[in-house]
């Protein structure tokens, strides 16, 4: 069936040395719903080309910008679909602009754009073309994610109570920027970062991983927010309290200051019959506490594991299963959108998917953080 | 030498089927520094009685009251010295106070006193007649705990950034006071615990925990208080933030509805050098991540132990010492203090042994959290 | 009940610096089931008495040699009626059998007498007399272990298939002995210890383990014993295969050159119905994996504990016990066995507690063990 | 350069609904050094086809047999070059025979051969052509498996002492071969998987593993076969003792019937100046216990990470790897072994990739375990 052919991708950023374009074309590859067309790789247009060819690209499809390549693209007949945005935050909506204007589906790296109010615009935009507009919070692709939601959308856990998030890293305890040191560089510059740092580029995950598994939206927030090294621009570490609709109440910690944690993101969430805890660092494992019974291990060979965990699984249990499968999950799940799109089934549905919508929640948490915390870290209303 | 005999202790509260009792009973026995000597075991005069014939007490050495106890221990040669408080907090102060005034050095369960104010009389009455007033603080007497403290005096994880303390349980998550539950039932209730449940019950061992192993005291608290099972008194869940002198941010969650969670103590501390981590439930391990170095488990027997915590472990590593243990580190501690009381060196010295001024700063922070709940969750000051 | 007094305790052996002596006497504290009355607690003589006045002995009940205990104390009329034996492993027949032939009951460490045939003497002169005859196999004492071994027995697991057990150590690691390191001295010092160095010491505690959580005894083994160390006397590793009736086959691996293991004695067995697996470090947790169901992890809390854990646990779950409380079970247990003797009930029949049968069975292991090693690593019966 | 073009592969085996075929895929994917052009996927034709279909294949390149596709790829322009055999064990060995004939580069999945005479010929074969022939003991892959090689041959433990290895799994504890589950029914079929069962299927890992981290090859081992579910046809269980040169001795536990394990593939190696410890579902981290210091968790972002272990990881620590990322580092070292081939250096070169040597390892081991077990559990030289 031709509307099941692989997608044409096109991609701005991700030039050598950048990390999260490399992630994104191999989540992208692993279930060979794409296939990677065109680039725009680096703004430096030089870069930009040497990144194509080394990627294998045909020659007259490396592009010197993304203006260029959404604009001759789309005079070929074999003209790209879609578009990974993988560039630092502030140039997301841009892009993203450019892109849905021009009938493209968009697949954005988090946190998506710099205010709610761009990301507005991008989700009217979407709408109204019936575009796919996706937002990689790679997170929600472990299995053991969706065996969480779907475990307290079925309610396994009860009424939610208590829901702790953290997301701890301490590669920026030093001021490595200082030294030029590419992935420090713009994540602690308010130019291509935004207002916030550690908590957009981190805490923005944990936020959406509350939201996405609990199925509740914070309602207000208090967030102390604290820049630690010494002349950085930017925080790189926020303690925050959130209270949820329905008296649910919750915890934040983000950090890129916290020595010893790698990618320390942890999620434990409470209800009035269990309780459940993740932690990504050892992804494949669910910890389900039922009321007055043993704690549990979870795993997609469990017989309590949910088909939203086990359909999105590609391996045995015991047989580990990572980042970029998680990664590629999404990537596989916007494929189907897309093409499903094709047909003029309304895109954006897939409710599992991380869209435009989720990415606006981002920058309405950044935002809301930053207010709290600039006015002496009152609570806010979200 | 006769200053060093075993001191001769009476205890008020601890009867059948109290928990705390017996463990102040088993700490104070395991170095033999101890002798149990005179008790009023219970507000109830029979079970008072049968308490003590239980324990083996001798008959005329049994009381009904407190009161009753300090008058005629006082008339004998062979007096108690000290007096041992675990009875519900409410209590505490007009215990201590009886049993300061009769010259009697004093233990006493925590959370102290129901206020500050009550806490600086005692102090200060200890003070002038320079008798002891520990405040059994349990989780300081922890082999790994005292490795914290030392480790962080030492300056090994630098200047302190950040500080993560937790207290999580999960045995109040359904109304057991209704049903008559001995330990949630003065627990729950107000005119027994004082103003906090949670927050007083487990929340100041975590605030303790942070200011011994760190050295600092927050200067001010931002809570949201909540109580989740219908129907309770007291709270059940807090969720705070701190701010300390120097910059220095952290957070508290304490909880007794967390589902999953027996007595989750948790702590970390990040500095500009190192983080140190200690989890309760696997209390002779501490995990050490110098800075730019792997993380280390650290053990009584590693050669980076300190002195503080190998000199108080009483077995080789890998021999699992526990909550006993850690307590009677405490009761030995206050031992040497009041036997060297007893040769006018001035008690409440023993800088490792939490006192009434520790006791003091918990219920500082009990009051400080409930004034923060209680005016719409603000910042105030400790 | 006159008969249910604590019992009049001697002591042979943990005078100054001995590590399990001060062990024994900490467990037999505990719960208040003894009184240590005499010892004679060192081969030296003045080391003996310098440790007995130390210990606050009656000086008159302070001996310069085990003889001159039992001698002694057999014309007093408050006798001691029961000794612990806590000297090196040679002793341990001549003296269990002086106390034996004057009626006293015996408490000895492991591993019991260097022969089977010591031991069948032993434990017929105990029968005879009906006298208690207790080997501290105290791993045994921990709730968890006998949760297992309720588990096991009430078919939990099904019909046993695999049992795998290790013991690792690696304090032997360097020839720690050549600089006088007092407990590796004896330990590896064959008039001492025996014919087996870490079979005997920590091998047979594994073994004991086996046997008493399993409920099978194996009918023969394999075994491939080193020592890695150059010079030393005994061996500080073996491998050995066992099988069991009914076709259970199993390992066990000891060592004491296992660098980075501190007191690492693990035990896994599975049936055809589940498993379960228990680490010693961390005592208080048991993992049960029933078929084809989640793992879960058993506390004294859970639903699922048996009485004959949560009876012998002090504390509330999450509140870690130790080893000092597993022995204080074994002296306890010991305990109730003497009491009832006193009354002419027959001893030795605390189905819990390891007696000299199950010394007796350790002493076959080690004899089958080098047995087996000595012919080849061939198979042996045991 | 167009000696570095992907390599043209064909796969025999890994029809729809295969495991390791589809692993296989997307190993050969995620580094794009392969494009799948050709597949006899599976033995029955129309399955074959439909399968091929399924993957894309041009429709004339999708073969009803191995024969058939070796014969008529040969007269292509664009022929494979090399071939993945992914089939029943049984037909490893006519099936790479054939390729190897053709002048084909043949990659194998485990455990090879049927016997280790065939692994000769099929070496001899690939030797004379200068064609590799790899074998894909996939957890040779994973960074940490590197790092310990790398440790282990830079001195960092010293001298091997003690090697402890150990795979076990749970899903073969009832007889679901009866019931036609596909994956059980080959591996329990002696006509498809040879001698052995558990031994080979998962055994042969656990031994090639220790030989790829150690640098040591076993000279004798003593192995206890069990087969526990009634009616099976192989082994289903083996406890193994192993013997090397230079006095190191280890043991083997490999089992399929272990409730409650899924993929618990562990390692262990004890030398005279440390210990390390990796368990594959964990695999990121890999335990180090240096002689005298703490044990320290290393992971890729530690400053002791070794290139090895570093250069074939692909996210920054923290960023779980998993089972299909180690599987791909095998293929991508086998791109390089065979572009390396196409221009006429040396093939069978890359000292870290398993090649048609270790296939044969594994099938002497098999051999040897078989040949113990079978004479009684005697000792035999591998």
């Amino acid at each position: 069936m031709k509307s099941r052919n692989p997608i044409r991708l096109g991609m701005v950023g991700g030039g050598k040395g950048a990390f999260i374009g490399e992630v994104h074309r191999a989540a992208s590859k692993l279930d060979g719903k794409y296939i990677l067309c065109a680039g725009a790789l680096s703004s430096d247009p030089r870069k930009s080309i040497a990144s194509g060819k080394e990627l294998g690209l045909d020659e007259d499809r490396i592009y010197e910008t993304f203006e260029d390549m959404i604009l001759k693209e789309s005079r070929r007949d074999d003209s790209i679909e879609a578009v990974s945005i993988v560039t630092p935050n502030n140039t997301h909506f841009p892009i993203a602009q450019c892109c849905l204007d021009a009938g493209l589906h968009v697949i954005c790296d988090k946190p998506f754009t710099l205010t709610s109010a761009q990301a507005d615009q991008l989700i009217e935009k979407a709408r109204k073309q019936n575009l796919v507009l996706a937002v990689t919070y790679n997170y929600s692709g472990y299995p053991m994610v969706r065996q969480a939601r779907a475990m307290i959308r079925d309610g396994e856990i009860g009424k939610i109570r208590i829901i702790q998030a953290e997301y701890a890293q301490g590669w920026l305890s030093e001021p490595i920027e200082r030294d030029g040191h590419k992935q420090a560089l713009w994540r602690t510059d308010p130019e291509r970062s935004g207002m916030a740092g550690c908590v957009g580029d981190i805490g923005t995950h944990a936020y959406h991983l509350i939201c996405f598994t609990s199925g509740l939206t914070p309602k207000s927030l208090c967030a102390d927010v604290s820049t630690f090294v010494e002349g950085r621009k930017l925080d790189d570490n926020a303690n925050i309290l959130l209270r949820f609709d329905g008296n649910a109440t919750g915890m934040i910690w983000t950090s890129q200051v916290a020595i010893g944690n790698n990618n320390g993101l942890k999620l434990r969430i409470f209800g009035d019959k269990g309780g459940i805890e993740w932690n990504q660092e050892h992804p494949n494992e669910l910890i389900f506490s039922p009321l007055n019974q043993p704690s549990q291990k979870i795993t997609t060979g469990s017989p309590n594991a949910k088909i939203e965990a086990s359909s999105i699984s590609r391996l045995p249990p015991g047989h580990p299963e990572g980042y970029l499968e998680a990664f590629a999950n999404l990537y596989t799940e916007i494929a189907d959108s897309i093409m499903d799109a094709r047909v003029g089934r309304f895109a954006n549905t897939h409710t599992n998917t991380p869209s435009g919508y989720d990415g606006k929640q981002g920058a309405i948490f950044v935002e809301s953080v930053i207010r709290s915390s600039s006015s002496g870290s009152i609570w806010v209303n979200l």
